[in-house]
């Protein structure tokens, strides 16, 4: 069997840059299966891309190789290729996607600036290194070339990394934000169980959601169905973040006038 | 060759949950082909993913395992598995999604609720059955694991069923419902062409189309090409319900100001 | 191995129609690999169609059977399969959706109208001729069946051509016309990098662009992160267009007010 290859980006459907990437592992590596774990994120959205793949990690075939492209900075970046220390293959930008993902995986042993001109399309489109280097890089992986083939070897220290951001929780209050919305407009926040246990909000049964612009009083539920008509819920989304949500077909996101990255305070809502 | 997937939902693309599916079957049973049936179902419409299953059904692959997951109630349903009279695998909750299917594959003659540890993902999570019950499931049957191994044996007189909506059919005029808009705002009725015979409609070359908000008199016609100019059609969709369309580019949906639904009364348009 | 498919259309993702060509082509040949180059075409717009597979030849497989449908006259045109000089093999309604491709490949060396009914799904939908009768000669294509076989041989000089638009060029000036914005709002044009040379505007370091709604300079970059901060850029996308782009995260088509198919003019910016 193969390895197989999960792809994700922030690159939609639209247009055709998922899909060339696709041909392009397609030519070099006939029959790789592909995954497309999402082609959603948030344009732009590093941290969005670097949060997905390592909250999926256990989800994915254990030889599976991850190439993951959100790059604001396409043509400056390095593109890099890395083995971790339980023996993931990662390829990307070197803009810090990476990062959680390494850091649940044992870290980086070994990495290459992919630089090798018999693996990368030439010439190279300084706007569009998914399709010359990252998925060529990925594609010549699962075809059972070596990562030190690809280029030049790099220290793993000088890998970039990402800051994320951290909740600020004290006893019986959390200041944190917005991640993302989903498609039903659900609201997830920056916050773990975890957090709440340590705040002393996990055995509350109802927590104020607060954002400057409104706030509500939320039930604690564990799933969709458990909200009552009309009401609100905080759950523990399928990542492991906590979320605020409306009863079906409500949009929290929209009731609550939130966005990617705003301010949220939970407290106790009894 | 192994068995394939068909995999539906109103997962849309914007998140991983079509993704982390698909990472979940490659682990699971890896190379086993997947078919997108569709995701963009409308949000929570059980209905909608119902009648586009059992519409599809002549195009699939005899050995596909149908994945149907449109959960209103994710957390609350049974998870079920189950075998058809033709020899079909079908997986979905148990909310009536498959009703239409297995009614027209001669009914179930197999069913469990999928119960078993060892194939699905644990800690299971409560909004994410897909992910942990479901495609597991899929995955398990399509890597050979028998129905009977997935869980508990339940009585196939217990599955729910889905009622559908049926159109009131008098001679010379029909009143009935939107079903669907597709991407080109083209209306889809819930009225086969067999009852625009049993009203007397069938030879009408005009049709009169009214809704609460307008009306319209479209031109009896086989496809989008045979529509005048600025002009209106009733034709027969290629899933076999009646359709009122507009010329190119035109948007049927908004020049009639229906959505998915609403009433709409057919009658002889001379 | 077994040939791939390579599959472009306008059909989006909303409905079924991608999912259900995808079953079909399983169904009849399973395992083989396709390729979703991009269903995100404008809807109706052939010459996207046209110029996106043109444009991306280089990157797919030499064996990959190419499936293109854009189809404002479905039920109407005919149904084609073509060989090209260099052996690939082509399927697509004879709209000239395929004529850049089959220029850039040598012409055509054989062509049949698809209608062997062994080779087509009955009864043909007269709106869906790419689930009914495309999809499966694609899909018998990758089987090993022969093009001679799928229908009544034609005459290549029959086919259908497509105009494409070509920018006025002149010393120090060139108007065009818009041909796509993708995701980003990046305005694509219808001018290669020679058509700049042409105009001797290659060497500007800033050109002007102007619209009927409006207008800005624009510096001459390689990339997205070349452009400075709330500034705008012209440059030679990653499919070979002259593109305007602004700084990350802003929409260059919103900015200039325009739309597919609206006329620019570029002149020195100095």
């Amino acid at each position: 069997m193969t390895a197989s290859i999960v792809f994700l980006s922030d690159f939609g459907y639209r247009n055709e840059w998922v899909g060339v990437c696709h041909a392009v592992i397609d030519r070099i590596a006939p029959g790789t299966p592909v995954v497309d774990l999402s082609h959603g994120i948030p344009p732009l959205d590093v941290r969005g891309g670097a949060l997905l793949l390592a909250d999926c990690l256990a989800f994915l075939r254990d030889d599976a190789i991850a190439l993951a492209v959100v790059e604001p900075s396409v043509g400056r970046d390095r593109d890099v290729a890395m083995r971790t220390g339980d023996g993931r293959l990662l390829v990307a930008p070197d803009n810090g996607i990476l990062h959680p993902t390494w850091k649940a995986l044992g870290g980086v042993t070994e990495a290459v600036s992919i630089t090798a001109e018999r693996y990368t399309l030439r010439p190279v489109s300084p706007s569009f290194h998914a399709r010359d280097v990252l998925a060529p890089a990925a594609a010549h992986l699962a075809a059972g070339v070596s990562i030190a083939e690809l280029g030049e070897q790099i220290d793993p220290a000088t890998l970039n990394t990402l800051a994320l951001p951290e909740p600020s929780v004290e006893r019986g209050r959390i200041e944190c934000e917005v991640l993302d919305l989903n498609r039903f407009g659900n609201v997830q926040l920056n916050v773990r169980e975890s957090h709440l246990a340590e705040a002393g909000l996990d055995r509350s049964e109802r927590v104020s959601v607060k954002a400057i612009s409104g706030g509500v009083i939320a039930s604690r539920v564990s799933t969709y169905a458990d909200v009552e008509t009309d009401g609100w819920g905080v759950m523990v989304d399928a990542r492991g973040w906590v979320t605020v949500i409306r009863a079906n077909p409500g949009n929290a996101a929209a009731g609550l006038g939130v966005g990617s990255g705003d301010l949220v305070w939970l407290t106790d809502g009894v």
